[in-house]
Parts: C-alpha cells; structure tokens; sequence
C-alpha cells in the first residue's frame, strides 16, 4: 500500500479535506511580505494531511462531519507542520518531502519562529470555536508532545536507552498527537464517552505504529524514496526501535561494533549492513510490533457501526505499516 | 528610579503577584526529570514581573483583582518567559539577568523545546478560564508578537532600516504583549469599553518605551550593570533607534565608519566612542522618544479614579523609562 491507497481511503472526507486547506490558508495568511514568503515555502511541508484525516472520519464514523471539524482538523494539522519545522530545526535536516527544509532555506532563527507562529495560529484558530474543550485538549496534547520531545532530547546519545523509555517518549510525541484527532472528531460528532474513548486507543495505537515505521524508514528507506534526510536519528543520537532491540539482543561483537559506529556518529556513513541477519532480526520485530498496533487499534472499531468511515479508519490503520515514505 | 522603585509600585498587589508566582508554578510542574530541570534553571528568567504587574493593577484600578485575573497574569508571565527563551537562542546570547541562558546551559534543542513547553502551558492555562475572550485575545497577540520578531529577523543586516520599519516590529513584538495585559485587566474587571481602550493603549504606549529603553541598555549599559550580554543587536545585524537616527542624520564620515563597523560585526568590540557628539545625540534622541511614550502612556489614564492603583500605574510608566537593567 502506498500514498495512493491513502488518498483513496480519505475520498470518503475528500469534499471536508479541501474545505480544511481552505481554513488553513485563510488562518495563516499575513500582509507581511516576510511571513507570507515563509508560508509558501511551507507548502512543501504539506503532504498526507494525515492528522485532518483522522478527525474527519472519525467524526463520519461517529455521525457526521460537522463545522467545528473542520477547524478542529486544521488545528491539529497546523499543530503538526510546527512540530515539523521544529523538528527540522532539531534535526539540522535539509530535506523534507523532497524539499530543501526551512531551516535550510531561511536558517535556525526564521525557523524557530515559523514554528511558534504556526503554534499560536493553531491556538488561535482554535479559540474561534464556542468550546473551550477543544482548546483544553489540543493544549493539554501540545504539553504532552513537548515533553516527549523534551524526553528525547534527554536522551540524546543514550547508548542504553531502553524499549520502555522508547515506548513513553514516542506516545508523547507521537500517538497523543493523532489520538486527540479521534478523541475530538469523536466528540465533536456527540459520540457516547465509551466511543470517544475506543476512538482515542485507535488513534493511539495508530501514532505508535505510525512512529515506529518511521523511524524504520529512517534506518531502511533511501533518500529519493523517502523524500527526507534519512539515516539522521541514529547519527543525531536518537535511538530507535531496531536499534535498542540490537543493542540488547545481539551478540556482543555486533554490539560493540554498533556502539562504535553510534559513538563515531558514522551510522549513516557506515550504513546498515545488508548481510548483518542480527540487524535484519532486529528491523523484522520493529516491524512486527508496529504490525501489532496495527492490529489492536483495528480492534478499537469493532464497536463502529459498518460503512465506508469505518472501513476508511482501517485501512488507514493498515496504511501507516505499509506505508514507503 | 530603580528595581526597589518597581518593587514598591508593586506593593500594591503584592499579595496577588506573590499568588500568581504559584500559579506559574503550578502550571509549569512535571513529574519528568528532564522537564523539571529545565524549569528550575529558568527561575533565572523570572525578574521584574512587569507583566503581571499590568494585568493586576489595570484591574486594581478598574475595580478590584479577581480570580481570572491571577490566571491572566500567570498567562502573560509565561508567554514572556518563551520569547525570552526562543529570543535567547535567536541571539545566541549567553547572560540573562546575570545567569547563563538556557541556550547556553541545555544547548539550542532544549532551548527550543522549552520556548514550546512554555507557549503550550500558556495556552493550556489559558484554556482554564470559563471565557473563551482571553484565549482568543491572547492568540492574537502571541500571532503578532511572532509578526514582529519574523519581521525583525527579515531585517537582520539592513542598514537602511527606518524609524517606522523600527516601530511597526517593537509595536508588534513588544507592545502587543504590554497592551493586551492591561486591556484584559480592564475587560475581566468589567470596565466600561472606552476605559479598556484607554488602558490598551496605556499598555502599547508603555511597551513601547519599555523597547526603546532596553534598545538603549543594550547599546550603553555595561553587562554587570544590565545583567545580560550587551553590544549585541547591532552585531546581530538589528539596528535600533539610536543607530536608525545616527545613520540619517550624522555627517558622512561617521555614517561611513559607523556602517563598515556594523558590516564587520564588530560594533560590540569596538564600543561606543564616548566623545562621538552625534552619537550622544542619537542616544538622547531616542531616550526622548521614549519619554514622549511614557508622557502619553500616563496621559492614557487621565479618567481613571484617583488612588493606589492608578499611581502605581503612572509609576510604572515612569519606571519603564529610568531603568537601568
């Protein structure tokens, strides 16, 4: 399955999905010739519109689509073009989507500061809406994602990061993220709380496996595929799953080798060697995991009424394991 | 006048500010070792207070304090600790009220990091009140403040920035924050429109003086005196008054001399030229450019009652201009 699979699943919210870029655009233009320059660059940043997918099917599985949807989705999508162009800054990456990234093209300080202006644009797109629910969740997820980047920051370089901590710090930056999508698309929809709830673990489940299969595709995807810097996390010290599951598992030749090259920050260099089975073992039980919570946030529907909006949040869930880039 | 001179005006709602310190505390809280850290060292960024200060005594001089307004306060207190932060890493600066800067102590990435924790607080705070107008106003503002702080890095190493180019970004950056503090402090007192538009704009008026005069510290003060790194805007390629008025109206030769020590990045090193006669003059013309906003900024405040709050307001225009650090 690929990015094409993805946009026939969202043919179900397609109609929703163009009235959501329209709430963006409109959100964050700006008479300033400097700022609207950085948002046009940010165009590039623009790709699976995952995040508003989550919400609007989760409101169609729950109901309906309806006005506050619409903004909340752009929120949550606003939200996380932040966190990318943060990340870039992070990361000193210079790709994205096959792109030259914003900190590449404007430098360290225009970047940090699109990224606050796209966090208190989101703020304030979503305090136009009558509730403050949604304003208190969305921040409430904002804290959470802060953390967990905060987390991994932490643990920059940490050789002995374990499979827990791995675990805490990508629910945070992560899976919080896409669950409050399904919690308030629920909610919105005026779901039962046990639905809202069910809906929530979905979009848990699914960020988990979403952010493990990333960070695969960082170790295993090329560049031209993945449209972004590759092999960056290990070099910028950020341990991921394979890794932690070698580190742990291998036999002690191969982890001293591993140590060293992570040590040197030549993993990307270096590349994963192809014959190295102990690698391959550790890449295939990442990957069973994440097919893992594929599996369990599919079982998070079985509640949801049959139609093409539960059907579309399956194949989502499936898509985020399959997916190439 | 001095710090004591502040902390007397503030004497008027001390026991309220001492309330609000707790509700920035409260907030700030996490139960990650990592966050936590972070958050003690950036009690060397708590200083004057200044803009909890308004919001309480906008509200003291407009009926009395209320349990909002401690929140607001906390608001506005912790959306100013995030631009300090985010400021820090922009200017690479490395002294922030005598103590090494975040940027310095935890690098660029928990810098950034922090700036976000601290802006999702803010708003998650925010989110508390019962009314959805503070989130929505101070939204508005952090949007702006971001206007201000892009427009200003648009402009790194434009020696022909002008005075109303100046005041556009220190309106934006600056007095947004300063004039949404006493505008919300009028509003959750329930003051009548036209006293909310006069305090608003008291607010603006004194934040822009406030700019103006740490644009002067910046450039006069000794780093002892000012507790932070100094010289810098100018080689950080930011012209301020002083120095817009100094290249419009000196003689040739020192606009020549002045402009290739700029080009070189080396104004900091090379130091104010104290028996430079058009540079003192640029100076005073600037320190009485900001007196003319405090004069204006008293003058906004000319229908309030008479009493403890409304000279605490004056004074804390008054203060604005004659501090030191």
């Amino acid at each position: 399955m690929n990015v094409s699979a993805l946009a026939q699943l969202q043919n179900v919210v397609g109609h929703h999905l163009a009235a959501v870029v329209g709430v963006i655009d409109d959100e964050l233009e700006s008479d300033l010739p400097a700022v609207a320059r950085l948002c046009r660059d940010l165009a590039a940043y623009r790709g699976k519109m995952l995040r508003p997918t989550l919400v609007l099917l989760s409101a169609e599985a729950c109901g309906g689509v309806r006005r506050q949807h619409l903004v909340l989705a752009a929120v949550t999508e606003i939200v996380h073009l932040a966190t990318l162009v943060h990340d870039d800054v992070l990361d000193e990456a210079d790709l994205r989507r096959g792109k030259p990234t914003i900190h590449r093209l404007h430098g360290n300080e225009a970047a940090v500061l699109l990224g606050d202006y796209l966090i208190s644009h989101a703020y304030h797109l979503c305090s136009s809406l009558d509730s403050q629910h949604a304003a208190r969740r969305i921040a409430a997820t904002t804290n959470t994602v802060c953390e967990g980047e905060l987390m991994q920051v932490a643990h920059r370089g940490d050789w002995s990061l374990g499979e827990d901590e791995y675990f805490e710090i990508i629910r945070r930056k992560t899976a919080a993220l896409t669950g409050v999508c399904c919690e308030l698309g629920a909610y919105f929809a005026a779901a039962a709380p046990e639905t809202v709830e069910q809906l929530s673990l979905y979009g848990h489940d699914l960020g988990i496996a979403f952010q493990i299969v990333d960070d695969l595709l960082d170790l295993t995807a090329d560049e031209a595929e993945a449209g972004k810097s590759t092999g960056r996390d290990a070099d910028m010290g950020k341990l991921t799953l394979p890794l932690i599951h070698l580190l742990r598992h291998a036999d002690q030749p191969t982890r001293d080798r591993v140590t060293a090259t992570l040590s040197a920050g030549a993993f990307n260099a270096v590349g994963l060697n192809g014959d190295d089975s102990q690698l391959v073992d550790s890449i295939e039980y990442a990957a069973g995991l994440a097919r893992g919570y594929v599996q369990s946030a599919v079982a998070r529907l079985s509640d949801l009424p049959a139609g093409p909006a539960k059907d579309a949040l399956i194949a989502a869930a499936e898509f985020v394991s399959q997916r190439r880039r």
